[in-house]
């Protein structure tokens, strides 16, 4: 399955008094990182698909421990895995480090849609196109699983 | 001329490491501050106007002046007045206090719109509706003041 | 045990381009609204304690669900209840809703600390103070549920 | 004087339902950038300078125009150069392209300060380091302009 890992510097804005990572801006690291790793190949997951009509990948569920926390100017690794690729969602595993040391990990679900813009009168969750499938497990043959998408169907 | 005026508590994520605002937040308060302005009378900014078009109010000049800092979970008063009602912009003041401790204050203006979504392809100004102008400059029977309209005319 | 409400706006730049709420916006309405359901009792959950450290209650479990999304300008109505109180963490539950429609829920566990300020040089869990306890544990006068303390412990 | 470039590409989390750049975002680019270009040469603008004690430089002024928008995925260039090199303050100026297209430009001035962490009783401002002037101000053997540096000292 697809990886995708890249580093950020810690800012200044994205702290709290603390002195360490205010934890919502993880969040923001997971949206621009998953965001970034669909862009890396040539895929805009929020592209506009008709006039009118936008695609996006709504968050559906999340789970996240925390474990340490990084400081004002330090590097980050952000890992992003995708553990499961089902027929309209999707699941990736998050890992942030400093160095070897694991501060926070999260799983995310995540649907493939489209949805009406501006008025955003819902989202159509669709199919996961065969060529996003291809970029996200290209090593196997294996039909899609399709646990999890019960909801959606 | 229109003022309007609302306190809020500065919080947590809302502070650096200092344990003071985070100065961009301030420009999210007078973002808010503006809307809500405009939305106590009934009139949303920001509405879709037509299918596949919005109104918006952008920003197009800024000049702000730092004077103090509102600490963690101080009691922060942000008082905005119409400085200036033009033809197609208006100028905002902005002021920020602690008690009767002045601790910013900015001038803003910004150009009445609409725009295509999603695709943005650029904004259309346009002039000031009339209910809106009523409710900017209630006391006054002159015409608009339309200084600083020109680049936009 | 304790629970708090309250209501607000979503605005402008809480808003993804989709018009709906950027969903990481969520925990920083989960950490703000956990502060004000603390300072609602005149207990700072961040003060200082001593000449350079600080308290803080930090996050170290999330679990989250995303049903609907809030549109620009909708009202939410945040809930938050305290769902154990541990020797040295307590879990919330948080809800949001527009009317009766819920549009997330999440559990989240926070630790009862101090940490050193500004080198911030890690944290050191500390029991929940009684008047705390007392005041988020009010109806009951039956030792505190130690559960999911282990690891503190 | 010194100047320091870097692109960075609009995130989803950074646009508003108009799908460009939140403009807040503006100045949360520049506190990164700005800090960037110190650490860039090894010097931390907001380190800890005592126990209790740590350094920074807050803005004390600020004028902005906005031209354009950068909208959702596009790459923007952010240019800061050093225009002024007071004792105990400097002044910024930041310009914003996508490409050729200048979007918006910013002059900001900060001062050189100390203050005490956690308490935040306020700033003292202090002359700017001789390493730091050299930095920033390589090429001149020039003194410091003092300029504007009146209500500091």
């Amino acid at each position: 399955m697809k990886t995708h890992s890249y580093t950020r510097i810690l800012q200044w804005g994205e702290c709290d008094p603390a002195g360490i990572i205010f934890f919502p801006n993880y969040l923001r690291w997971m949206a621009d990182g998953v965001d970034q790793m669909f862009l890396a190949e040539g895929i805009d997951p929020n592209a506009a698909v008709a006039p009118g009509t936008r695609s996006g990948i709504p968050i559906v569920q999340l789970s996240m421990r925390f474990l340490g926390a990084p400081r004002l100017h330090e590097t980050v690794i952000h890992q992003i895995s995708v553990e499961r690729l089902g027929g309209k969602s999707l699941t990736l595993h998050h890992r942030f480090l400093c160095g070897e040391n694991l501060l926070a990990e999260a799983d995310e679900t995540r649907v493939w849609a489209t949805f009406k813009s501006p008025e955003n009168s819902g989202l159509n969750p669709a199919r996961i196109p065969d060529r996003i499938r291809a970029m996200l497990a290209p090593e196997t043959g294996n039909p899609p699983d399709t646990t999890g998408d019960k909801e959606e169907e």
